[in-house]
């Protein structure tokens, strides 16, 4: 043994160097020891603020909000690990580019082979031989100071892009109450699109003047080398900073039952305008790209055209990338029978909402609308056709993963003030920031609410327009925009800035939102009308789906028809629970706001009428069927694309569909000033102060109650297993 | 403006590089792009084996199961990747480390900081400035040829084991069937920890004597450098070789239901043995490091000791942490109510399940073998206190994630085979390894059970033995320990290896099972028992949550009355139901297994005790209470840990429990010859031959049956949103 061992290391041609292979192999062991231990801080700052959250509900309070609580305990920790953490340096060698390399003058190259000579026994020094390795581009050098676990606890940017935002955005589409989105729909795409693009101008105009300003006169810009800051960088700058957040404030919206028009312009606002900001800084940036033939800060009017021809082939791009998966999806869970396999049906929902976030991607458009729009979708079809438990699984899931990517964006945002080794702090920068953000946000809300009054029956008073004024928090999608590229001083200076800003408002906005909604008497506790129906849509969805369900008829029948009576109890009761409710009744009300029919705008209406005849039969199993509503010359196309379940189907139309988003009924509940004295106060009501209703609700998790009423509450049925004998 | 913008890039001191960042910033969006494409292509692999599976089920087909169906995709499309994509290589620069480098002949440095001459201006060809990049150390160089696509699709190694395998391991704890697991305790633990380390030495000494070969006369071998591939290297294969996989195997006991005391059998071994494998991997590794002062192939005991001693500290090590984290979320679970908020029930679960992984990982102790014992904590103690909600969300959340890791893990290997660039394929070491495996996996049930058989009661009769023999297939574990580190040529040699009997064994003896079963006739359709008291456990559980339920209390009497009669029945059913099924009843039934009160091991009774008196009480809200077990003294502590609820509770002790996995009742039932030619024929007995048998049951998807029945299955309860009016 000893002699083939000798042999081992001695053959002439063997580069023995085992010991090399062990450096190797303890590099790679420390390096994953470090980054479990990276992660692992920031599950237990999560861990943290689960329980932290759990205790404020618990004992009733509300100091701060829980995305303020992440960005705290993230704060916390960041300190902890600047402060603490071992100062053992990297060890780097210095290498210039020779002269004659193809790669000076132009860009520097991808990888760096390096030959490094060793000796192949290290107690006797001999056999010299030579290893290459390999060495792969990373970015700018900055500071070569940074010590390792600082370097860790900052993540590679991607991932805030392609797996934290998706759920986020995903789960904002799927679970969007589209019956008050599509009744303010007009309002919503005008602050989306125009809001957004007024937001940018004059944020970014503002910080031109500024950055002027600062350029001709500050030293310390001129050693950041920041003297090429131009007015594409402020435009840039003003399109990630325009996106605002929904989290913190809808949560607060939510427990309280804010008004739903003003929950409907708040939500619609923010989740679209993300997405008008991400492809509002693309196209930004593509302009910078087309203008930099000429350096000059002078407006170059073609490159403004290409780009907005840019913007707009973007946003369309992903809008159509994002609904053709969703109907795939729907088509896909309508023709097989997948829903016998709940498990398979989850998975495939799932992995096609995740596909449409990666083709977009691929295909250089903006995954996160697509996203947004899948989830649409999603909601609008797909939901329909799916198993009663896959319904609750994909919700349910959903919403754990939008918690988790949340809470983590907060924290990392916390900590990263601290780890981020590369900032730029400029206090004339960020106070300039917060400035334009300001008058930003105040020339869109009001100028834009006024001119939309105009046009609109049921105006947006001016207690809504000051509630949106200052609901324009900035979030998890302005920070991953900035955090996506901070290769350059430029974009440096903006991620600091950034980071700052988002503290900030989620903090000081966050903190006061209840405060705000008192003081500016917005009425709180107005029942959902939405969800009596949604209730009757589980029911009629429980009746579908009597003959795919395995459990025994006599069971089935009674379960449904608890579901039957209890759908209508609720039914009844939504009736009476559209109260209003001010912090005191006596107070003068604000403004009713009365919906009608007119109020749709017409294309909406058209949409919706397409939808109803067209879309919904294709794609789900709801009346009317295609038989009917396709000309008679396609009768046998037709056919093939409706399903026996289809046909099948007792009650026509209404009752059958999960999501009558955009049918206002003609018993649409008027509530105003006439119904403004009126407080229920029966057994079940709610009354009291906004207080009570504050520690009544959850403290804002974001859940959507009626996930709550579909939880199992009924779980022994006997032989459903499928395998009983 | 025009002035400004002159003046920005004019400015004396600034590195106006505008051209060179969009170079940067081009390069990071290229990356970006193809990290989608690459992540794209996974999911449609994904999505297709998913409409596949579906597919089979529909058709009830049944070629080949559905982990052999995600390496087959995977197998294509790594040939379209290989032979379709483009070529466009990397960019590099050659560099040879200075003489005078401190890294010289000891080790490569960690980064390289790469000055390039740039023009500040690009068109006017003025201002030479420099930059430096930095550039970070990923390995040796193999093969600079290798595409840009290539090398994307092979992910992180790190991927694998920090994200992949520990929701496949803690989903295998978490959805253990501990009561079969206890009662055959000792037979599993010895094939775990026994058999494994006879496969290791087996499979080591049978590569070893071939490599000598090899290493004398192959010039192949010299060329590559293997020379040095020594009596560790061969044990470490053996060690990691030696993880056999329950995925494929146990999926189709399942569907077939076949007997509970070979399925706990195969089950029990394939979930310890990863984890012992793992370690004994690490402990080889260990070794060699110890060992390494004398490169000569004796063995040296000193380190052999070290190693063991290595291997039993990290083993225990684990096994302590993964205990730990399970009882302070069981703890967490049990003294807050945050079971009021099934969201943050759920996510401080999940929370609490991985951070036990990082933990682990962390101290430089086994995760993974921490997240097993973690699971079978949580199933223990804290499945007990979760919500009624929260049961349901984390086993259907756990299972999909299960479901999802596992499927990716052998479609990559699929794509593996043909992507990763760095194979080195040598016919005769994989022929010697395969032969080696058989060898050792022989060596290693046969004469084990032999030695069992000496002391059980309940014999392992000879088809179970044949029926294990056949059941040592390969898969996630083995390829995850392989490609962690591929940076030597024997590294690769292995990985290479490990890659084919992977997909060899899990598309053979994954497609042969049911063969098998029939040929060897072991008895399917067996139904198991412990279901039964699962059920009696949700009962129970519901019982025992009635006053946390937000439900009406006609309703919730109503759910749960059904719910004990269901119980009942069930209970009632399952007595009837322990039928033996061979394919035809008149053939000689193999030797039966009857399970004794005494075939129970001291040390699990003894533990049994402890478990039911101190722990549960502890930890769950089961009775007796700690006030009545811990001994007066400890009054005051015990009155402090013990809750109102658990007090409160009626019924003591068994009843209570949600999961009596030790206990065997008086009226155990005995199955075995004299019930063996019984088969019931009542109107929901199951009967018929064993293809009927297949075709009836899932195709394998690892669904714990109980799960569906767990499913909501009447939604509409009025008034459990907490904002009815």
């Amino acid at each position: 043994m000893a002699a083939d061992g000798g042999a081992a290391t001695l053959s002439p041609a063997g580069i023995s160097n085992s010991r090399l292979d062990e450096n190797i192999e303890n590099k790679v062991k420390e390096s994953h020891r470090i980054d479990s231990l990276n992660l692992l801080i920031f599950l237990i700052l999560l861990t943290m603020t689960v329980l932290t959250i759990w205790l404020f509900k618990h004992r009733r309070l509300r100091f701060v909000h829980e995305t303020g609580l992440g960005i705290l305990y993230g704060l916390i920790v960041g300190v902890i690990i600047r402060y603490t953490s071992t100062t053992e340096q990297k060890l780097w060698q210095n290498f210039t580019l020779p002269e004659e390399s193809p790669f000076n003058f132009s860009h520097p190259p991808d990888n760096i082979h390096l030959e490094v000579s060793l000796f192949s026994d290290m107690a006797n020094k001999t056999q010299l031989i030579t290893q290459e390795y390999l060495y792969s581009f990373k970015g700018l050098v900055y500071n070569a100071e940074s010590t390792e676990i600082e370097d860790k606890a900052t993540f590679d940017p991607e991932i805030f892009f392609n797996v934290l935002l998706p759920p986020i955005i995903f789960h904002a589409g799927y679970s969007m109450k589209r019956r008050h989105f599509f009744r303010n729909f007009g309002a919503i795409v005008t602050f989306a699109f125009l809001g957004t693009a007024v937001s940018c101008m004059i944020v970014g105009g503002i910080l031109y003047g500024f950055t002027r300003l600062m350029v001709t006169y500050s030293s310390l810009w001129k050693q950041w080398g920041l003297t090429n800051f131009g007015l594409t960088d402020c435009l840039f700058f003003g399109a990630l900073i325009s996106a605002t957040d929904p989290v913190t404030i809808l949560a607060i919206f939510h427990d309280l039952n804010v008004d739903v028009d003003l929950y409907a312009l708040v939500f619609g606002e923010s989740v679209l305008n993300d997405a008008v900001a991400i492809v509002l800084a693309g196209a930004v940036e593509k302009y910078s790209d087309v203008r930099a033939t000429g350096i000059s800060d002078a407006v170059d009017y073609k490159a403004v055209l290409e780009s907005l021809g840019n913007f707009l082939g973007i946003f369309c791009g992903a809008f159509a990338i994002g609904s053709f998966m969703g109907c795939i999806t729907a088509l896909l869970t309508k023709y097989t029978q997948i829903r016998d396999y709940p498990l398979l049906e989850t998975t495939l929902f799932f992995l096609m909402s995740y596909s449409t976030f990666l083709t977009a991607e691929s295909l250089s458009l903006t995954g996160i609308v697509a996203v947004l729009f899948c989830g649409i979708c999603q909601a609008h079809y797909t939901y329909n056709n799916l198993s009663q438990e896959s319904k609750v699984r994909t919700k349910q899931l959903f919403e754990l993963l939008n918690f988790l990517a949340e809470n983590f964006v907060f924290i990392y945002i916390g900590v990263a003030i601290f780890t981020f080794n590369r900032h730029r702090w400029d206090p004339g920068f960020i106070f300039a920031a917060l400035l334009a953000i300001i008058v930003g946000r105040g020339l869109n809300v009001y100028p834009l609410s006024f001119l939309l009054n105009l046009g609109r029956k049921n105006k947006i008073p001016m207690n809504f327009q000051h509630m949106m004024m200052f609901s324009g928090l900035r979030g998890a999608i302005a920070f991953a925009l900035a955090i996506r590229n901070t290769l350059t001083p430029a974009r440096e200076l903006m991620f600091t800035t950034t980071l700052l800003i988002v503290i900030l408002t989620v903090i000081l906005c966050g903190g006061f939102t209840t405060q705000m909604l008192q003081w500016l008497r917005i009425r709180v506790g107005v029942e959902d009308e939405s969800e009596a129906q949604n209730f009757q849509a589980v029911r009629s969805a429980i009746n579908k789906q009597k003959r795919y369900q395995t459990m025994s008829d006599a069971q089935s029948n009674g379960a449904s028809n608890q579901g039957g009576d209890t759908g209508d109890a609720i039914a009844t009761a939504s009736g009476q629970s559209n109260l209003n409710m001010t912090t005191s009744p006596t107070d003068a009300a604000p403004p009713p706001m009365r919906i009608q029919e007119s109020e749709k705008a017409w294309l909406v209406m058209k949409w919706y009428k397409f939808d109803q005849k067209f879309m919904k039969p294709l794609l789900t199993h709801a009346r009317p069927p295609l038989t009917e509503t396709l000309p008679a010359c396609c009768g046998r196309f037709a056919m093939f694309l409706t399903t026996e379940q289809q046909l099948a189907q007792a009650e026509p139309g209404r009752s059958d569909d999960s999501d009558e988003d955009m049918i206002i009924d003609e018993n649409e509940l008027t509530y105003g000033a006439d119904n403004n004295s009126e407080i229920l106060d029966g057994e079940t009501g709610r009354k009291g102060t906004l207080e009570s209703m504050i520690d009544d609700g959850d403290l804002g998790l974001g859940v959507d109650r009626r996930d709550h009423r579909m939880q199992p509450t009924r779980i022994l049925i006997p032989g459903i297993g499928g395998d009983d004998v």
